[in-house]
């Protein structure tokens, strides 16, 4: 079991996400356009949503993929900021009235409820763009790798493989009984094609060779699964406080979740299982993956 | 007055926009998702709207632009499709109940009205992920071009420079007086940002040089303003049937407007003095330019 006997001191990931979270914020900091620059409400929507509290998850694997094949942070940066934004965008357009109908995200008012409707549109429509844009404009990197990021990035935001996609299956699901196929199938779109967007940007970005992109794949696959696994196990068992948002909301919209279809306990044994295929995937890669397997063992663990 | 005198026959510009059309449809019929492939409604959505009938005139001026500079029109028809997807993209979104609350487009119920609010934010949502990740993708440019047609279109579709940008300024304009210096502004980004992107990424896939490029933009310019002007004065003038939408709708959502500011007469007299300088744009450019004469007189006359 060397996914157990190698796991770090969870203070690791923590300190690791903690000075991620510093630099992404910074770096999206620079790249959004300012509030007192027109149109000021759709950049103060804009700044509302992505600096909500954000554990920047997603960046931050990207950094640490990066890393563990050996590209500098800073080189890193501009691309973990654009799927961030893709990822804000996504949240802000799900939000809304006609979608998930949430007015609360992170204990704040979501884009909507503080703004409105159509500054809210328009606020994950830019988000978006500006995701593009930062990476094509990234000059630390070789139009190659940029044009091979921006593929990537598309294929997990778009459709058929990616997010939207997701939350147009997830939608469709809501007035119906799901099977477990088709839910984790919702989810591989609507949350894992993501996550394994940003472990494979990082390992482009540092060149990773054929087979460690391969096993960076089915590692970022397993973590994707077990990310939602654990966001579906945190609605049922945390409190509004914890978790920033209303508990419980899930089941009142009877969504397909793990709790709901396999119950909380069987849920959990698939969250314990799925961890330690996260772990094993890393095995074929002979690089340095603490920070891999303490990002796994943070999101197996997490309260929030 | 060599704008009048190299004016090319009325059927010249009408039978290149027609062949454009053709080939336009046939890319993007090539590009998009299949309505029989999961998510199902979005894509029906998708092509419901890029396939309502449009006049391809953006796509179409990138080919005339890329053609003047000599590149192939099967090189250019990717990078031409991506920019239909970024304004249908906008379209749908505008048209929804919290932005224009438009339910009627090219004479069809518009996205949200044909599907539902959910799937026409979704349609829109895709639609610009799969232009970016069109041009991303495009072997037949060079990683270079495609990053350099990547960077224009975002700067063009997003804000502060871009289409987000405008229809913010405008969505705030309609609840107050407007002046005409204001006008501009918005029709700049919510218009022109388009149609100049359109020229200059026909221009930058054929290699053109700086001073061509600069010309190009200046041509680009003048023809989103005319291009905003005729819309404008259609929808004063001309019928629900030629027009496919709801005339008089600018009236009476008390929309800032040519016509509106300055009257009928006097912003057809504009359209005239901003067709002038529309083709004296293109005298410092030392390639035939009849195509992109031929589009500024289409313009300056169409009917719808």
């Amino acid at each position: 079991m060397s996914s157990e006997t190698s796991a770090p001191r969870p203070s690791q990931p923590l300190a690791f996400l903690s000075e991620c979270r510093t630099r992404i914020d910074a770096e999206l900091e620079r790249l959004l356009p300012q509030e007192n620059e027109p149109p000021r409400r759709v950049h103060s929507a804009i700044r509302w949503s992505v600096f909500a509290g954000g554990k920047r998850f997603r960046p931050a694997l990207l950094l640490a993929t990066g890393k563990t094949f050996g590209a500098p942070t800073e080189v890193l940066l501009p691309s973990a900021c654009a799927l961030e934004m893709v990822h804000t965008y996504s949240l802000i357009h799900d939000d809304l009235p006609s979608m998930d109908n949430d007015e609360l995200r992170r204990g704040r008012p979501t884009c909507h409820i503080q703004f409105d409707q159509a500054t809210a549109i328009l606020a994950g429509d830019a988000l978006q763009t500006i995701a593009f844009q930062t990476i094509a404009n990234d000059s630390g990197l070789t139009p190659e790798i940029r044009v091979l990021l921006i593929s990537e990035l598309a294929s997990a935001a778009g459709t058929p493989k990616g997010m939207v996609a997701g939350q147009a299956l997830d939608l469709e699901a809501e007035s119906r009984a799901v099977s477990g196929e088709e839910l984790e199938q919702i989810h591989r779109l609507k949350t894992a094609a993501l996550i394994i967007a940003a472990a494979r940007c990082g390992a482009l970005v540092a060149r990773a060779n054929e087979a460690e992109l391969r096993a960076i794949t089915t590692y970022a696959a397993h973590l994707g699964l077990l990310f939602q696994i654990t966001d579906d196990l945190l609605d049922v068992t945390a409190t509004a406080e914890s978790l920033g948002k209303t508990p419980g909301k899930d089941a009142r919209a009877r969504k397909a979740t793990y709790p709901a279809i396999y119950g909380i306990a069987a849920a959990g044994e698939r969250a314990r299982s799925v961890h330690t295929d996260t772990c094993a995937a890393l095995e074929s890669i002979f690089r340095p993956t603490e920070l891999l397997r303490g990002i796994a063992e943070f999101i197996l663990t997490r309260q929030s």
